[in-house]
């Protein structure tokens, strides 16, 4: 008799966002008549940029003639995208990365949840509290977390790293030595920034320690400070202890086109093992390339028009987190991201938990949030707000909460 | 320090078509004046459908405008499409099977070596051999397979079930009680097909010994014959014991597109636990979804002009089917498959081993297969050609081989 995968069982409740969507689907189900304005999930809603909608369809035109056809792609994505990333994330930033470190994929949530295939179950991770569910859930799955504490919201075998008003957000050096440290900066979900040298540091005890860095940089493009880095790869040593994942969702509106890269340093080793080729071999085993038309889209994202257009579209976000940020400040409200980040970290008011703020606000003024605890223990008592919503909504959702009764 | 999952390193060699790939390259690279024509990898040559391309042209204009265009996906796939694959993949078989029994997805390649995970690593895996190498690949990367043997070049925990000239290509039930068997019919590499009886052996047998079957029907657009079954839910008891993946590279091209699909009924259970839950908690969680752009390209497969062009396109392919199973047999050759599949199977000559063959070929005539040997033990011997080359290359590639001196 087939048996199934206990890890699975293990994990507590849904994923988040799946939750949150059947929440606020039933308010909207039983209030067909309210307009509920979304901001919590991290989906974009401005339309694809001009340079890449001309790139979609002279691809898509392309696949419509024998002579242009395009069947598998490379294992690794298409050398045309892999040299535009290496020319402009990389080497315009001084940072040494090959075009032949970077492996295509259709998302950095695919890559953040698989890259942990490839260690060893006995390897412990080390993550910020709150986090990014993905990092947590697929380590879940796999069998590397140990037993949940549902009190404490913990797993046993999980080195946490709490980001809270105290340490500005910014997690310290752990006490206990882990293998794979995921860190995603600008951060996820509280908006909060490393410094370069503060990154340096990470880098540092990385390679003292032998751990692994799994640096996920999603919100690079939202960074607006000179000192904050956008690359691991700034840092010195960090091509022999870090894992750079990056996504074309946020900087360039691909929620629901899919396409983002892992980037893997050939000195990147475990003794004479090169993680570089692991992971090769699995795209080549278990993946079979984003498609032509998107990794086309994708190049589009580095053109001259695309960069100015793209530019532009992260600066129209910007605008509303200041907008989030600013008047939610007047409310008195205590925030914090939206800087270098597409994400407003706001302190519930009046003690409530997040999930109670969550359904306050759904139900009060019809706004949708996250509630900050579903990223970690630490989020509690926190909310996120994202910058994502159109310039309209956003507006009208922040004047929605400044006329809240008694907040 | 951390330390990788040394499931990876157990593996043999790189995996089988980066290896045609690489020897191909190195032949052409060292003789660039050969017209070298690759009837190897199972990859398309025709352009995609005009009703196909007209459906991405739209979709690409509803992602460049703000009122139409689309974020993330609903994590299951959109609803348009589900519909359309359960009215006309299962509905209209006779084939019991619900829209929210769909997973969409980018591709069968990931779905099958993904599968396993929601699986526990102590179930035995049963294989055809030989075998579309990621079933093994993605079960040895979990470490569900033993040892490996290399003078077999087989794992002491994978059940074995050879398809050979004496049993027409068609496994036996195996003497060891498997918890997971593969099965692939029309079949890759072998082109054999289960007449619906045959299936229903197989689905009474797993429903008997609490077994699991992973029902591959990436090929069934090319069944000629009436008793092939198209999908195993056309035999009774099917919905408690068997997955079905499904792929649209070959019955609409889309190996550069990348969409396939996964049925898992809401019955099959191991006890309590519903595969179905696990396998959307997997889609919720490490995944995000096929692009909306390719969705919309895989609806209009279904549409009435879309079905009409492809089924145009098939009869295209399964005429080189025809021209190669033909003109092997008059050159003295050993062929089978090629009715109901896009592949043909041969017999190397005069003792080769696979790889002999292979070489042979890709030196005296320049046509690249796939040695038989790669997809397993029992396969040395064949060699594997397909039927997606353009028709002219199909009709040169023939020709060369029959004109080869000495076979």
């Amino acid at each position: 008799m087939f048996k199934v995968n206990e890890n699975y069982l293990k994990l507590p409740g849904s994923y988040l966002f799946s939750t949150i969507g059947k929440k606020v689907n039933a308010y909207s189900a039983a209030h067909p008549d309210r307009k509920v304005i979304r901001l919590g999930i991290g989906d974009v809603t401005q339309p694809l940029a001009p340079a890449v909608i001309d790139a979609l369809h002279g691809a898509v035109d392309e696949m419509g003639r024998a002579e242009s056809f395009h069947g598998y792609a490379p294992d690794l994505g298409y050398e045309f995208l892999r040299n535009a990333i290496a020319e402009h994330d990389f080497k315009a930033r001084g940072c040494e990365i090959a075009a032949d470190e970077i492996f295509v994929s259709d998302g950095a949530k695919c890559d953040c949840s698989n890259i942990q295939e490839i260690f060893s179950l006995d390897n412990k991770i080390a993550v910020c509290d709150p986090v990014y569910p993905v990092y947590v859930d697929s380590n879940v799955m796999a069998g590397r977390t140990g037993v949940y504490n549902a009190k404490t919201e913990t797993w046993s075998d999980v080195i946490y790293m709490p980001c809270t008003a105290d340490n500005q957000f910014v997690p310290e050096l752990p006490k206990e030595t882990p293998d794979m440290i995921y860190l995603c900066f600008p951060n996820n979900p509280t908006g909060a920034t490393l410094a370069k040298a503060q990154l340096q540091e990470w880098v540092d005890y990385a390679n003292q320690k032998g751990a692994v860095i799994l640096y996920d940089a999603a919100y690079e493009a939202y960074i607006s400070e000179a000192d904050v880095p956008h690359s691991i790869y700034e840092c010195e040593g960090a091509r022999t202890c870090a894992i750079e994942l990056r996504s074309f969702s946020k900087n360039a509106g691909f929620t629901g086109v899919r396409l983002g890269f892992t980037v893997i340093p050939k000195e990147l080793k475990c003794g004479d093992v090169a993680l570089h080729s692991l992971w090769a071999r699995r795209h080549g085993t278990k993946y079979n390339g984003a498609p032509y038309i998107v990794q086309k889209a994708g190049e589009a994202v580095y053109s001259e028009a695309g960069r100015a257009q793209l530019r532009q579209q992260v600066d129209y976000y910007m605008s509303n987190a200041r907008y989030i940020l600013e008047g939610l400040k007047a409310a008195g409200f205590t925030v914090s991201g939206g800087v270098n980040a597409p994400y407003i970290w706001l302190k519930t008011p009046d003690g409530m938990t997040s999930w109670e703020f969550f359904d306050y606000l759904l139900e009060e003024v019809n706004v949708v949030g996250t509630p900050g605890s579903g990223f970690g223990p630490s989020g509690e008592g926190y909310f996120r707000l994202t910058a994502f919503g159109s310039r309209e909504n956003t507006v009208e959702a922040v004047d929605r909460i400044r006329g809240l009764q008694g907040i």
